[in-house]
């Protein structure tokens, strides 16, 4: 795993990742108290940045491995990037989804050109052995969520763009706060900034309670979650760091950020206000880490990522609704 | 009015406004049943392509007028262009507005470093005497929201990026449909695309009762509507086409094409959904046409215009409300 896997990866995205512009607002820079650049991955195909990873490994593959196709595991965003992937490389994707998945997820990765396929999870069906029948049967590839190099390469492109974007406009120290699961976007931004920006360094930020990785930076191991369930910012709850991104993380990253949800929803309401973007919640953890744990970042400038906006219309109107009540109390409005 | 002030602008906004991405979703294609391209200048910055304008004429003043200030009457996205681009330069920008605004509207445009006087309209006051009263003590430079050559020319830059934009992704012809009140916007992206995307034409959208370029253009002469008040859409309604942006539009643009309220919310409802953006409904009126009236538009592709994203936090509730509904009565659900 290393800077030139990451080149090579953006070369392949070329074209067919987007480049995500970087935002700012003098009203958030008024909040965080210092100026805060945004790069909005929610603006990229699929609604996240699971996209680059997906069309790295997918691209990287043989030609004779990318013929017969790629198997995922996921309920979210991974599967929707991997089924645009497969899909524009005109190879078949088999997303493997718990049957109690929502439905509208379940139908976006179809409509996308995947084959879904159900495990009951109540009844204790193995979602393992399911995914090892068909690979063995198929002769698919599993294109991991994190822990695999080409994937890590895949999201480190946003680092390069990151990098670029920071110095075309002048910034040439400050923290990157990234939404951070299993950690294949912190990780992969990390490398590309320690060879393209070394003094801009990755903060992970995660929701409290399922704040994994920084528990595992400050104790120098591999630390778990205690639960993943119940979690609105779950597109970013994973069990624990993987084992190939949590050595770079211990590495080249600073101290982990550690958010509330509320925090968080009221960053998606200001994100909605401020810059005109849709944030899932978990998504807004890093800009929620900017606007509100500014005591724990130094420097005048800091970037956010916004890691994916695939978030239901009742979740947003809930954030919506909540900013309002705060502003009114802020106000001393009546309730 | 010609494509070497365009150019100018473009020069004098490089590296102060957006350059905004080209979006895209297989879900919007499928619905349009072509490929459409969505420019979104609610990313830019204060929400709405009206920035782009408002530097490109503050940047034009000579040093002295510079310094003296300039004036606008708006209470909408003019406002806080002028009011940023105004505050960027170092400059003063005096903003005029009904006493009767919506207070959020005010506050954003003070926070912008704006002073802003306020007048009756219910008792008659006349807003041009205060205005011209005020330009006269101070020297204070008035800056129209479309008829001004260095307006549409700033709003014309949006053209430049889309023609190169276009070319990057083989768009070779196409309709533009941009979302239009006083034709700044459409007459600036007609010049620059007349220089450097001939193949590409502008296509005027408005909301319905509220269509006076589309009436225009099918007659040839300038039309007014007959009413100013009462649509959601009001971002984007004015009283009739200008002086300046009418023959550049009747020379150069195609039909105008008129959409429903009430599709402008759903067309909100899928920019939230597909596209991680969010849309006022005046902002939203040229994807509506591109996405409900396809059979008004010819060939593969399509490119709009989303022209802003200023909405209130309830209006933008109630478009992914119906937005629902309609998909529940779609798939036959109980309501």
């Amino acid at each position: 795993m290393n800077i030139e896997m990451i080149r090579a990866a953006a070369t392949r995205l070329a074209g067919h990742a987007r480049r995500t512009p970087l935002l700012s607002s003098p009203f958030l820079d008024d909040i965080a108290g210092r100026r805060v650049w945004i790069k909005p991955e929610c603006l990229q195909h699929t609604g996240s940045f699971k996209f680059r990873g997906a069309w790295s490994a997918v691209s990287a593959l043989s030609e004779a491995a990318r013929a017969r196709g790629v198997i995922a595991f996921s309920s979210g965003n991974h599967a929707q990037g991997v089924a645009l992937a497969a899909r524009s490389h005109g190879t078949q994707a088999v997303i493997i989804m718990p049957q109690d998945a929502p439905r509208v997820k379940i139908e976006n990765t179809k409509a996308l050109g995947a084959e879904v396929v159900l495990y009951d999870r109540a009844n204790g069906e193995d979602r393992d052995a399911i995914g090892d029948e068909l690979s063995a049967a198929r002769g698919l590839t599993l294109i991991k969520p994190y822990d695999d190099p080409e994937v890590i390469a895949g999201q480190g492109t946003t680092g390069l763009e990151i990098a670029q974007q920071a110095a075309e406009k002048g910034i040439s120290k400050a923290d990157v706060i990234v939404c951070c699961g299993g950690g294949g976007f912190s990780s992969g931004i990390a490398l590309a900034l320690e060879a393209d920006a070394p003094q801009l360094r990755v903060r992970p930020a995660e929701p409290q309670g399922y704040d994994d990785v920084a528990r595992s930076l400050a104790s120098g191991r591999i630390e778990r979650n205690k639960s993943l369930a119940g979690s609105l910012c779950d597109a970013i709850v994973t069990p624990q760091p993987g084992v190939l991104t949590f050595p770079i993380l211990k590495r080249l990253a600073g101290p982990g950020l550690v958010v509330s949800e509320k925090d968080a929803m009221r960053a998606m309401a200001l994100a909605f206000n401020r810059l005109k973007i849709v944030a899932e919640p978990g998504g807004a953890v890093a800009l929620a880490a900017a606007l509100f744990h500014g005591a724990e970042i130094g420097g005048e400038d800091v970037i956010v990522t916004i890691s994916g906006g695939n978030v239901d219309r009742d979740v947003f109107q809930r954030a919506l609704d909540m900013e309002h009540e705060d502003f009114r109390q802020d106000r001393g409005d009546a309730a």
